[in-house]
């Protein structure tokens, strides 16, 4: 039976591309010299399926969980920690909230389930399928029931806005461990290469941390061909969310800008549970978290921002929006050669041609 | 007897930069989650001198010239094009001119001396001390009396301002040759390691060009121990007009946001002939440039960006303001653990304690 993130990806609009490309090189600068800027804006101008896109209209939702796992000591910060910066995400102060607020985006937080409760509160969805998931390293994160309405919860955010671009946030202390899992299993790799310090943890927890993930998959046998079995049995409800999203943003035409390591992780599950989610994703940013340089090749995506950031949230992500803006307003508003009456390159040049 | 580029710098104020890293502690992530945009809030505390600094004000001046060097054919583009380009800056289609407006800059172009006249236009200042620099594959670029000149040209475009940030661009066709000359004289490389591809030329003008620089430095008999004899003997009027601007910045209190390769000779030499000017340094990107990378590290500056730019113009630092700002607006807005209720790092965990 066919579910709906089988569906068809929309497919990106190759004769935009290349009118785009073509624009490109007529703008007054040497061609090329715009660098990552260029294949910007013509992403952009496939996806928007014209020559000249826009980026005004941006979606932001910090999807929030608890996780089992930390009843295994791999976090610096106490699980309470979750509920608190919900608190504070929905009152403006968290990074991600201050970000949104300069860039005129819809942000909303969605409380996937936290150990305690939340309270109610404006730009807050409370969805809770489960009191945060199941401790991995003993049984599996979730029933199979409650990944299909994570997954849901995801795509129910997207549906209903027409947003130029998407992007997805997490909080949950203990998810970069859920997040190492996934990657550890899906790429195939040790978990040494995976697991990194989340918020801040000695070597001796980093060491425990990449222990607890190594026993978790010899556990649930993950060969990593399943992506679903992976999310079922060692991720986090706001990653299932997440990949919910990411998949329902590229059946909608909606560019996603992936954030950090468990974004990252989500992206890479949505690739494998959907291939043509990976004509709609850019990279924010290369986090400072091991694995993620990884994660990011395993998607021949190539980070706009490099800046050592490792706090999630999205806030990478929406750092990065400005170099996305810069690059649509160039394409936009720059003069073309013609317009400018410049020479273009390959013009004689005034003085003898180069002999050695 | 002492000239006005030898006196003294400002000073960052560290009481402020401390203050500034308390705060940044506080705010409710994990300690250093921010990475480097932590260190530019804390840069801005101590040229500001206060906890919260802002970012409203910035300045930009391009500064134009003709380069001699031209004649010995190792630019992609005929140096006429330098005069079309201050015209299509001044005209608002240039890709500085586009992001100077979004940014809300104070933009100005200074023609420095051109082979053929520049017609008057709003936002441009004709100085034109010369009608371009000579050959220097023959013969010194400019004499000292124009190369003093040119600094104070630049000293003069700092002068009776107050931004919170100058960034400083450059034009010239040809003037990747003479920035690839001052940085193997000063930075003692070969030139292989610091000649680029410039505008876009093929591998025989590239290896032509190896080899003018080279001869020339022999000509002059540079040994790199004198920051005025190499921009003398191998610069450019706007090169030198950039020292002097980013000379003046340091001494009136005014950090300087270095763009590419050419801005980054430029401040090479500034902190040659001053050694004060480099607590006063911002690095906006890593151009594709050949030699870039070299003389950032010779400044001891991680880039912000890292986008294959290579435009010139102040493009790279321009579009790096956006991240100077996202890292201000977190440091100003985001809410402390105390005023948000929020656990801080190092708190018991709710679960028992990480074991072997």
């Amino acid at each position: 039976m066919s579910e709906w993130y089988q569906g068809d990806c929309a497919v990106p609009c190759e004769h935009s591309r290349e009118r785009s490309r073509v624009r490109q090189l007529q703008l007054t600068k040497p061609p090329g010299s715009l660098g990552q800027l260029e294949t910007i804006a013509t992403c952009f101008s496939a996806w928007q399926q014209r020559e000249i896109p826009a980026l005004d209209t941006i979606g932001i939702r910090v999807f929030a969980a608890d996780h089992g796992i930390c009843d295994q000591g791999i976090s610096a910060f106490p699980a309470e920690v979750t509920v608190q910066m919900i608190a504070n995400f929905v009152a403006g102060g968290a990074a991600i909230s201050v970000l949104s607020q300069d860039l005129g985006a819809d942000f909303q937080v969605v409380n996937m389930g936290t150990r305690q409760p939340v309270p109610a509160a404006p730009r807050l969805t409370d969805i809770s399928l489960m009191p945060g998931t199941r401790d991995f390293s003993r049984e599996p994160a979730m029933p199979e029931a409650i990944l299909e309405q994570a997954l849901a919860a995801g795509r129910e955010q997207i549906d209903g806005h027409d947003w130029q671009l998407f992007i997805g946030g997490e909080m949950g202390i203990g998810n970069t461990t859920a997040a190492a899992a996934i990657l550890a299993a899906l790429l195939q790799q040790p978990t040494e290469r995976i697991v990194g310090r989340g918020t801040g943890i000695d070597t001796a927890t980093w060491e425990h941390k990449c222990d607890v993930v190594a026993k978790s998959l010899l556990l649930h046998q993950l060969t990593g061909a399943d992506p679903l079995q992976v999310l079922l049995c060692v991720g986090g409800l706001e990653i299932a969310a997440l990949c919910g999203a990411f998949i329902r943003c590229a059946q909608s035409g909606v560019p996603v800008l992936v954030d950090g390591f468990i974004a990252t992780a989500a992206a890479v599950a949505a690739t494998r549970i959907n291939p043509g989610v990976s004509g709609w994703l850019l990279a924010g940013h290369r986090s400072a978290e091991a694995g993620h340089q990884l994660a990011l090749q395993s998607l021949s995506l190539e980070p706009i921002l490099d800046l050592g950031m490792r706090l999630g949230e999205g806030s990478g992500a929406a750092v990065a929006v400005a170099v996305l803006r810069s690059a649509l307003s160039l394409h936009r508003n720059m003069a073309t050669f013609a317009e400018a009456e410049v020479s273009a390159a390959g013009a004689p040049a005034a003085g003898p041609p180069a002999t050695a």
